[in-house]
């Protein structure tokens, strides 16, 4: 007889491109998207949760000409019936287009404006590499169906307040705004937009759009470059330019360049740009009314700013854009000193519902990234601190659980954090060897001859660990890590120590 | 020219099996979760995340002789790189395979017995049905490497404590202690199981235990029929039975049936039973150390009882198994009263880690149906009330936004819930149908002639919908539903307002 093939074991590993989070990670992320939700509710924004998985057509990744669906997301076929191939499926790679198939769907019965906000993991099927990951968390706000900047306005001020409401002082964050409509205006002022014929000069503006989104790559000299004949990297590679003249370009920079002391002074210079077209001229209102309700209600330029060198998500977003940056220094891999950078975006995207029903919908809404936020709070050491363990009850005799269990239960009623001990009692040296990787600031003791006599050992082991470190013969016998007290003052000493620690 | 073929609008629907949540349902859940969590913290469980993927190779659905993963999950194919195919990843379809997973690969660093609880969706790839959905949210706790039953009894104490934190309160539940020792020691005396060749008698044994899974729907009769000759259902289709005779399956039935007054007086009559099988003894000796702690601990048999008529899951734990059970009656569908049932279900299963390192490590743990206690405590009306919108500031004026935003943020500083309109405002009928969908208890109206005198109407809209209902001229005269106090008294008679409804 063969003999059967066996099956080698499966690896125990997380998945490429994916994490596992323990303990305290995952406390300190619900801790910040509770704070998060309390602004966003406060705001007048309801939750909803969308399942992880949508259709494939409804996320608007389906290329009609391919068997398989786009690269960028996960996906798979559903089983076929007898009427047809089975749909493909994906996992949601963000919380926006979700909300467009909600707002479409139950568009008779939501209210209008609808306020919503999202939280929860996103999935990209990317390679994964340093830092990026497969799987991570948004937590977004939009309001669709407003026409009116105010909604913009008032989801830069809500942005504000989340990110002080989290943990980060005012004048440690900036949020910057821009308009895509100024940036049109520019376009047209250069040459490169025609506004009786849209489709004329797409190629020339797309590489504009390119070339300013380098801003912070190349930096001025670059993108000037890239604006006008093109640029040789180090490499010796040449990128294209977009063929604006000195003059043309010249516009497209002032743009960029066109921040002033005060929001009203960067209005006006940006009028002088692009006051001659329509479409910038109605931009650079925008802007001005966003500046006087910011101004209004007390939003000032020490949190949020007009600032037209916002250049990401130009190319996406159609109206008012914003960025949240962190303007404190933290040091890089190497060690050098740097700002913190971006760590929430959004915008004006009015085409949200339109492939759905035909309907343009105008909406508008900011994507906090949270990973980003929870390092940079953990940069400025204001999270990350591991909390103190569970009180270890120890077992000293396997016969009297039940005694040991007591202890824990009394602890537990008087809201202290307890555990027993549930591993093999044998080797006591074990249990305080567990207690100490439990961070426990406390382990009980009651040996047969404490059992009989109705008291406990109460060990305080944060006090242990330090004098073990560092004590002298006399410190030790003066301040004793180890306290006999009869079995009824459990949790009076118990919490008279936790409390000395905390 | 051939005219470009256009494509079809996407259909905005929810994936079939899937649900979207909105607002108060999302908050609900998050409340209950967030309590469950409390509890479990409390206990010293810590929590642990891991990614909604995995391999399928460690999840343990993939089947050698197929390409194509196990059905009930849902699962595709990276792509393949130079070095090999890709592998299959799915989506997990529970929370106790990726703990496996992660207690193998971090078994050095892990604290040891390592508590964890993890709360999140988990999906399966069946098809769906009423009430049966294809992601739905599970909760589970359990401790890996803690042979001893106290962890059994600590678990089921837990989960006492946990019903009663989410609002059911004692008498409404009922937490049912078994053993599957003890099934085993009835199959040995019932001549079903040979201690000397295990492998003898196997189908026996599975025909069996599908038979007591039976009991809830077949009753005592239909069991007596699977465990001898086998059971004609009402189709004519006839199902083969274990071939016991009366003598052995008395034995199995007086297992189901042993339950009696006190926990002692169970666990008498179980040794009665299978006294004379080792593993049976050892599982009557298991359950007796479990009452014993509740007693001890206070968890009488009002909260948690020993009671073999529990065979779900018998098949596939090893050792103590309990399930939580709510005990009042409900209406179904047809309006027949029937209770609740089961909200909550585990057990222990010493083969968890085994698949990855050949190691056995003993594990036992609880899955919390989030769901259904949610549903739960909806039909007992504790929870389910649609709390009060927000406060809405209408917009009288376009040109005046910025008092309007001015007002709200006034009120969002004092911690009151508001918004401002910010529909298109021409027709004011559409800002007060916008609140009353919202459920505002309150407008605030505000056009140039209140502007001129500096004060502000505030209209109760709770007030006005009854008195709409049902009052008399002198009611409306009398009570009047909408007040006009100055501009600087917004947060004070709002405040009283809703106050007067909380």
């Amino acid at each position: 007889m063969a003999k059967p093939k066996k099956t080698p074991r499966p690896k125990a590993i997380t998945p490429k491109g994916f994490q596992d989070y323990f303990g305290v990670e995952v406390t300190e992320r619900k801790t910040m998207l509770d704070q998060i939700a309390e602004v966003y509710h406060l705001y007048g924004f309801e939750a909803l949760e969308t399942s992880a998985v949508e259709t494939v057509e409804a996320l608007g990744k389906f290329l009609p000409d391919v068997d398989r669906p786009n690269e960028g997301v996960f996906a798979w076929q559903e089983d076929a019936d007898l009427e047809k191939p089975g749909d493909w499926m994906a996992l949601r790679y963000d919380m926006t287009a979700p909300l467009a198939r909600v707002a479409a769907q139950y568009r008779n019965d939501l209210p209008s404006p609808y306020r919503r906000f999202a939280m929860g993991p996103v999935w990209r099927n990317e390679k994964p590499g340093p830092g990026r990951f497969r799987q991570f968390y948004q937590c977004d706000a939009d309001t669709v169906g407003a026409p009116s900047v105010a909604a913009d306005a008032e989801i830069c001020m809500m942005l504000s307040d989340t990110l002080e409401a989290v943990g980060i002082p005012r004048g440690d964050y900036i949020i910057r705004v821009n308009n895509r409509k100024v940036l049109n205006g520019v376009m047209e002022v250069a040459g490169v937009l025609d506004p009786s014929d849209p489709t004329k000069f797409e190629d020339e503006r797309g590489t504009v759009l390119r070339a300013i989104d380098k801003l912070d790559k190349f930096g001025d000299a670059g993108v000037r470059l890239l604006l006008g004949k093109g640029r040789m990297d180090d490499s010796g590679d040449f990128t294209d330019g977009a063929g604006l003249t000195d003059a043309q370009a010249d516009i497209v920079m002032g743009f960029m360049d066109a921040k002033r002391e005060t929001g009203a002074e960067t209005v006006a210079r940006l009028m002088e740009l692009v006051g001659d077209s329509q479409v910038g001229a109605e931009g650079v209102a925008e802007l001005e009314t966003i500046a006087d309700l910011m101004a209004q209600g007390g939003y000032g330029p020490d949190r949020i700013v007009i600032d037209p060198s916002v250049v990401r998500g130009l190319g996406y977003y159609t109206g008012p854009v914003y960025e949240a940056e962190l303007t404190f220094e933290v040091k890089d891999e190497k060690g050098r000193p740097r700002q913190f950078g971006s760590v929430a975006g959004g915008g004006r995207y009015d085409d949200l519902v339109k492939r759905f029903t035909g309907q343009e919908v105008p909406a508008t809404g900011v994507s906090i990234g949270v990973d980003r936020l929870l390092a940079a709070l953990r940069a400025k050491g204001r999270m990350g601190d591991q909390p103190a363990g569970p009180i270890v009850v120890t077992v000293m005799d396997k016969a009297r659980i039940g005694d040991y269990m007591e202890m824990v239960s009394e602890l537990r009623q008087a809201g202290i954090r307890a555990e027993m001990y549930l591993g093999n009692p044998k080797n006591f040296g074990n249990q305080l060897k567990y207690a100490d990787k439990r961070q426990s600031p406390v382990a009980i003791i009651q040996g047969d001859d404490e059992h009989e006599r109705g008291v406990i050992q109460i060990k305080d082991l944060i006090l242990g660990a330090k004098l073990a470190e560092n004590a002298t013969l006399e410190e030790w016998k003066e301040r004793p890590s180890q306290y006999e007290v009869p079995r009824g003052d459990i949790i009076a000493k118990v919490r008279e120590i936790i409390e000395m620690y905390s």
